[in-house]
């Protein structure tokens, strides 16, 4: 089942089901937004899966994914994970930063009140902010109890999604140095249209893991398509980890952070810092700048998620 | 004007504005919540100003602040700042961190999808992760756009609170030593029961600083009574530090950090982990020990917020 929300004036939306070929959707009747959906997961469920029949069965409105907001516009929360190693361990390389441990996932709490649709444009204040992407895969949960172990965790993931997780790098190392995390670093993610259900994604979802490539673009030129299941913990263990000391309410969105893959040389990247910092460690400085006013950035996960396709634009400064 | 959220068994509760005296109090008739007040504080500003002037002639029902949420019992974003210099220079001293850029404002993001009432008991899974409190002054604002000013940030204050920060001690120097900050360290925060606009506060309220002392105790023991306008930052610039790659939405909460005063000797401290690191510098280790369960900890500004009174307890493991 595939869900998203279109753009009816309202900071929430209106929720849609999607037929499997997105050509027709129809209206979630009775069940308003995808925050309603996923406050009452129980009861909207089976409505939700009656209407995603008739859509396969021929039913439905034309369906226009330019008209879609992200999938929730605002969440409750959005903690993001840094969940494969092969970035972390770039990154540490390449700045000589002193390694992490990895016995415990990375996990930083990220500003949820606005994700962008896939569409709108992408506004920041300065180029000298050092603008990048990451392409993500991310989870949606039900409401997950304190306490909640990784094994019962699987079970609160409702919906998967697509994130463009844009950062400014010029500002990272300076909220990094303090240990306070990142504000100003992190401004709104944005989110490809479709949220899906695990079990529509089949043999592509398993072990909490996304088995699918991740392909980003930049300004039209393949950047790179690593395959989402290369994380050292799975979504399941990001989920319990942040909810050992904090119920998690409906809504809340997990982030795997960066996609990367050993085979970085054939497979590319899902952010500029880690080809730059590729390059830094092959000839000691990076080459590829970060981005400009007017570039593009595409991503997408097959079909699976639709497509986010980006410019960036000058924003208030 | 002073307002407060009564619990009517939903999330958002329901607004009322409370006298003087805080006896009395009046439903905001055509605001139905918090929330709602935020985003539309031109409409509701003088709808809630009348029934305030109404309040002062002798209307409204008893009032009881033990039926209260907290003002915000959830808010589409937290940040805390940490802007008392005496606090992060003692933190630094007694445990040798390096000495953190004093030139912008620290702050973290936090999570706000909860906010504890004033009397609700806090659940914690271990007395082993270092229970403690943060006594600290808050604001509330409405809309603030990208790129505002600090000199602007100051008309977007709509209400000030207090808050308890209550914080993970164990937990916290590991998720700092990533760089990423709190997620296990920071869970839900306790807001006192009323959110009072700058204007009620009178002379209290200056050069975006509280001027009021924030009086905790623990167990019935008086524990420090620090001064809120001690603020190498003030409210208005932690707002435009926020707001410069970023919208903040209505209803946003902005922390003061840990209230600490350079005569710490005399008016005491507002946490525990500061208490530790003044033994700590003085004899070389700490003697004050963190939370028990059972524990209970009061704090107040005169009678301007109203009381926190908690018992820490425990939660799921």
């Amino acid at each position: 089942m595939r869900l998203a929300t279109l753009d009816d004036g309202t900071r929430d939306g209106t929720l849609v089901i999607v037929s499997r070929d997105a050509a027709r959707c129809l209206p979630a009747t009775g069940v308003p937004t995808m925050q309603a959906a996923l406050d009452g997961w129980a009861r909207a469920e089976p409505i939700l899966r009656a209407l995603s029949a008739g859509l396969d069965a021929g039913q439905g409105q034309v369906f226009d994914p330019a008209q879609c907001m992200a999938p929730l516009p605002r969440a409750w929360q959005w903690l993001d994970g840094s969940a494969f190693p092969t970035h972390g361990a770039l990154m540490q390389q390449a700045f000589g930063l002193p390694p992490i441990a990895t016995d415990r996932p990375l996990m930083y709490q990220g500003m949820s009140h606005r994700f962008l649709s896939a569409t709108q444009d992408v506004p920041f204040p300065s180029e000298a902010d050092g603008i990048d992407f990451e392409g993500e895969f991310g989870v949606v949960t039900d409401d997950v109890p304190m306490g909640c172990s990784a094994q019962d965790a699987l079970g609160h993931v409702r919906l998967v999604v697509l994130i463009n997780d844009w950062s400014l790098r010029s500002i990272a190392p300076i909220e990094m140095k303090t240990g306070f995390g990142w504000v100003q670093a992190k401004p709104a993610c944005s989110v490809a249209p479709f949220a899906v259900t695990p079990d529509m994604l089949g043999d592509a979802w398993a072990d909490g893991r996304v088995r699918l490539p991740l392909t980003v673009a930049v300004n039209g030129a393949w950047f790179g398509s690593p395959v989402g299941d290369a994380m050292a913990f799975g979504f399941h263990d990001l989920i319990a980890h942040a909810a050992r000391t904090r119920d998690l309410p409906a809504g809340t969105i997990i982030g795997s952070g960066t996609v990367s893959n050993p085979d970085h040389a054939v497979v590319g990247s899902t952010c500029l810092s880690e080809r730059r910092a590729i390059e830094m460690i092959a000839d000691g400085t990076p080459v590829m700048p970060f981005l400009s006013f007017g570039d593009r950035v595409t991503m997408q996960a097959g079909d699976w998620f639709g497509t986010l396709n980006q410019h960036v634009v000058a924003g208030a400064s």
